[in-house]
């Protein structure tokens, strides 16, 4: 589940869900408010999440179809990554617009993509359509608990997996700006951080990806968890080929936390955490409060007005 | 699942999904070949299905937004119904236009078919977008086994639930046409049949839905079973209203089992049938061969060009 956040139709998006959270009564819907649903069925425990990708909204019409497969599917499987599940299979929604070159590269697309994440297409519907909206259902499986966005603590400390930040300045070499091959990929190719997952579910208090941003996901996950989030500006990890494209200064890294589309995971925890196949950064805490407090070694740092991605392309 | 006709790209339509074939294979996909993929976690059986609605193909613009959102339920659930399942849950897609009194009044028809059909809405996903296309997961589950449209054997009657072409003429009042109430909600307000389909799932060969139009549905049901469709025409159940309409001429016939949209079951069997809160209705038998053979009392009828409907509203 992904109610995620809009540039242009902010109320109007936040007025439907609240509609929806009126009669979404369920446990298994956690309110609306979390990256998943979590639904029981049986002995199993399955976590469901549904993401969409809309041409000029979540890509660019010039990126290539086999990547825009890659990350309806990756998008996802980040949702589930953020609540330890692995995946047992999908079910697509996908347009149809007279351009069987276009549809032909993302069928292939998709068949390398779910053969990389060993996930099985199960089914799904083609429609034809006067725009692109692609849709994909993920259904997973969760063998123990399975993390929420309100589960923090304070005094809990608040982890970043990865680096943050290449996938923003990916999206700017994809409109034509010069750079590297692997802050581009990161833009195309996120990496869903499904083992991350899986091993951090039983040892955080709370988890969610980071896909608009890691300062409006914070947030997000500061207000399901009543608390505020302190965040160490300059403990943000940053990648190499970040560092020489747009430099380490306030600003950059300011751009780097409010980009979006990172896909790692951000959570909260006050154990040790086990080894892990990704690096992770512990980037600040969790404390009595709201909202987020932003520092970094020249002092307190104003919020920036946007915290994160509004999912309006240029 | 419905990877279902198309009217405009039909053949780019067949590419797609023959190309989606090659990777689909896990048995819980049915091959891309039914109504619904059917998943096997823990001991529970899993039945998925995602269909959408893209206005202008699969519902009108004045269509009102509640009986748009009662349709995306509606249809989604026809298919768990020929699969004999129970509805679990239902993640939504949902695509915002900058328009709040639709998603409003969507909203509270949604609300108000779910609480109609006692189906939990789970999550989902909502994104602003150049055109509307509504897309539902529906998770179900089966306690019994799970009709394919593949099972038929040689000498099965094939029986219809319900009447047919309501829905045919209901578009046409949608579209302007004088005609009654009861014709233009079988059009707006489709009704599942979801209690016939869990009485009949463990006496029928073969099982599946009418959604594009009777004779379409029944040639798909004897090529999916690699066997001929006999169908006597006079036999199709139409309602006082069609009749009082569109008459029983071999014509009005013929558009009653080609306008689709009826999400009847259409089902084989030889066993004795048990009570069923719905009429149902012998219509003709399996046999050896392929395609569809179609008679009435006058004799053999030649089979129209178009045999379904093909999603393109006029």
């Amino acid at each position: 589940m992904r109610w995620h956040g809009n540039g242009r139709w902010v109320s109007a998006e936040l007025n439907f869900i609240e509609a929806l959270r009126q009669f979404a009564t369920h446990p298994a819907a956690r309110g609306l408010n979390d990256d998943a649903a979590v639904l029981e069925i049986g002995k199993a425990r399955l976590i469901l999440t549904h993401d969409s990708l809309v041409e000029g909204v979540h890509y660019l019409h010039s990126d290539p179809p086999e990547s825009v497969a890659w990350k309806l599917l990756a998008v996802n499987l980040s949702d589930l990554a953020a609540k330890g599940g692995t995946p047992r299979g999908a079910m697509m929604s996908y347009t149809l617009l007279s351009d069987p070159e276009w549809d032909a590269r993302f069928a292939a697309g998709l068949g390398a993509a779910l053969s990389h994440f060993d996930v099985a297409l199960l089914g799904g519907d083609t429609v034809s359509a006067p725009s692109r909206v692609l849709g994909l259902t993920l259904i997973g499986e969760a063998s123990g608990p399975v993390p929420a966005r309100s589960g923090a603590h304070s005094g809990d400390a608040l982890f970043v997996t990865g680096v943050i930040g290449d996938a923003g300045l990916g999206l700017k070499i994809a409109q034509g700006l010069q750079g590297n091959a692997e802050l581009l990929a990161a833009y195309q190719r996120p990496q869903p951080q499904l083992g991350a997952g899986a091993l951090l579910a039983s040892v955080v208090t709370a988890m969610m990806d980071v896909s608009d941003g890691l300062l409006i996901d914070a947030g997000r996950l500061a207000a399901a968890s009543g608390l505020c989030a302190v965040i160490d500006l300059d403990a943000v990890p940053l990648s190499p080929a970040f560092r020489e494209y747009a430099g380490e200064t306030r600003e950059a890294r300011l751009r780097a936390a409010t980009a979006g589309d990172d896909y790692q995971l951000l959570f909260t925890s006050a154990l040790p955490l086990p080894p892990l196949p990704v690096p992770v950064t512990r980037i600040g805490k969790m404390t009595v409060g709201e909202g987020l407090i932003l520092a970094d070694h020249k002092g307190p740092v104003p919020l920036p007005e946007k915290l994160g991605w509004l999912h309006g392309l240029p």
